[in-house]
């Protein structure tokens, strides 16, 4: 007896420990709410590279530096995991470049990576670290209009701080109609996939677990 | 004695846990070899960002899509942390769009974000969470000289992956020539900062521990 009360600071610290232990672990885990599909639906990779990501790189044809292509770090969404339609949606500033240069030429491209996911398991640039390039028009939607309140339910649910951002910096909801898709998500060079396919992608399958 | 020896095990486990939880969150938090510059210094705080960063979208205009801003990510490397010159290096093929585009037209534009860092924490648009454009000319470095040897090694140091991707897919050394910066790293909008003082920078003070 005397002894199970001398050892019960010790097995209480074990178990303590053992828990913290688990605990990091799965802070430390990105929680992937839909899975990596399989690389030859070229479709579903691409739709699962947009779902995922909450941020890219939106490139438009400058107005300040003579058509030059200027990227620029956006926050996007095109609806929460499962819940997506495929096309991005953007909430930018005509006090940002970016706005201003496409209400000028709408031309425009969307690039992200797998990488921010935390899946690749080899450089961003190897083949099978997936990227993905939407190429197409940046439109300013209708303040208003049906697509701008699905826009800004798509990007204040994925990004709540939105929410707060200032009224007075003219911010609009913005999507990127898309013409073109480049994707690479294995060896052999671009895979080909049509707008269509992406838009019209099956559900991809859901795997809820920590990965 | 018989209480001590019984007592072994679990203080074996105590200690094997307690080292394990310790691991656990080293390995979680990214090791920062140069901490994050006064946001007052602008210039330290560009340089920062691309020695940090280890990947970018590099933006050309597209032959394929009638001169539509093109973004694709890229690993890129300016040298080791520390040692690097702020002149951001590629390693490209022309199998992929970006290189052959810039052999067309050499206007090209690198955006990077802090947010792989692991050191934001707001939304990856919030000012706070910097990003940066550097526009200019991505310029084809000619084999075998001098400037190519820098970017080898700054390259295949960062990436050492690269040394081994093959011989036989066109892979030549480009650099971004910067003529414009365009750096976000607080409210305010876009932070007044000129190549020169960028390229001049002072060494960025040293903090080699974990954050």
């Amino acid at each position: 007896m005397e002894l199970q009360v001398r050892l019960l600071p010790t097995i209480f610290f074990f178990f303590f420990f053992f828990f913290l232990t688990i605990l990091q672990h799965s802070s430390s885990a990105r929680v992937l709410t839909v899975s990596k599909p399989d690389r030859h639906d070229y479709a579903a990779s691409a739709r699962w590279l947009v779902s995922q990501n909450i941020w890219g790189v939106l490139s438009t044809l400058s107005i300040d530096h003579d058509g030059a292509p200027f990227g620029n770090v956006v926050s996007f969404s095109d609806g929460l995991p499962e819940k997506g339609s495929g096309i991005p949606y953007f909430y930018l500033t005509t006090l940002d470049p970016t706005a201003r240069n496409a209400l000028k030429d709408q031309r425009a491209s969307l690039a992200i990576s797998e990488s921010p996911v935390g899946t690749c398991k080899s450089d961003p640039m190897n083949p099978t670290c997936s990227k993905l390039t939407l190429t197409g028009k940046l439109l300013l939607l209708d303040d208003g209009s049906e697509e701008a309140q699905v826009a800004k339910k798509a990007l204040f649910t994925k990004h709540p701080e939105m929410i707060d951002w200032p009224v007075d910096h003219d911010f609009h909801f913005f999507k990127l109609e898309i013409t073109n898709i480049f994707l690479i998500n294995w060896f052999g060079g671009a895979k080909p996939i049509t707008v269509d396919e992406y838009l019209h992608a099956k559900s991809i399958k859901v795997a809820s677990l920590l990965q």
